[in-house]
């Protein structure tokens, strides 16, 4: 069997998120639902909302206007508190629902777009990145989706940093993004 | 409804954790599973494995010990590298699968224990970081689970992280646990 494409091998990882998300958080009580690092943080249930919105806005279409128009329509700039608006309100259930069918659009037509090892070479130009390649934009996508998984488990475990007393010696976890660290 | 007791709360996350593994991990490519951060780091794979041993060896079993001795037998120290032994050459869908049983054995123990709040105060002997308690120790498991789930998408995603190019500046998980970070 010939190893997985790139396009193959970026769609393995985002395929699975809604899956995942559901079984990790449907049903789990509220102060784990909205734990948070902090002000202006996102908590479980905001990242969500979050990938939900960026499914609407962020990748695919960033992928198509680089298809269409190359480096000379820069993208529009993608608003990180944009959710807050379009699913301030939704319970977690609706917005799992709604998060995994707008993944499984933007995968279909991910994979009937059939792109060319050229394609992957292909260049659109980022409002304040820059330059960047299909290749880069299909590789933070996969990287964006763990990036926030990433912050579900250090959010929900920090519920607990005092908690866990004198093992938090050995709970990385709890040292990840603590303010005052580089 | 009341809101959960600590014990139902830690039930919540630790319920989950099966689930959501096979959700993410069932099917990936080889590339992914056994991605590693360095020499002598786990892979996603061996997270499993090692989830697995430790819910043969360690919270569990120390959570007995407490109730039974108190203080008066430390904890077996548990063997970071244990699993190589016990499951080194298990294929995933194997140790997903004797994971999601031991931990629901468990589970079932835990609740049949029926562990009143002065039970949670009770003490025991960590063979290196000394005095802790029953509430320490169900904390301390539900944020194992949670740093090795935080590794696995950190792991994952540093298999790209040239890939993604520029974009590295807005996906933080790319610098977590980087050599020479405190």
């Amino acid at each position: 069997m010939a190893p997985p494409s790139e396009v193959d091998e970026a769609i393995e990882v985002l395929s699975r998120t809604p899956g995942l998300l559901e079984r990790w958080l449907e049903g789990l009580s509220e102060p784990w639902l909205s734990a948070r690092e902090g002000e202006g943080t996102y908590s479980p249930l905001d990242v969500v909302a979050h990938l939900t919105d960026n499914e609407d806005v962020d990748w695919m279409p960033r992928l198509l206007l680089v298809l269409e128009h190359g480096e000379a329509r820069p993208f529009t700039p993608f608003d990180r508190e944009g959710f807050r608006r379009r699913f301030g309100d939704w319970p977690l259930e609706r917005l799992l629902l709604r998060f995994a069918a707008a993944r499984r659009a933007n995968l279909e037509l991910l994979e009937k777009l059939e792109l060319a090892p050229s394609d992957l070479d292909r260049t659109g130009m980022h409002p304040a990145l820059g330059r960047v390649t299909v290749r880069q934009l299909l590789a933070g996508w996969v990287v964006h989706d763990l990036t926030h998984l990433a912050q579900i488990a250090r959010v929900l475990a920090k519920r607990y940093r005092d908690d866990v007393g004198p093992w938090r010696a050995y709970l990385g976890v709890l040292g990840d993004r603590e303010p005052g660290k580089p």
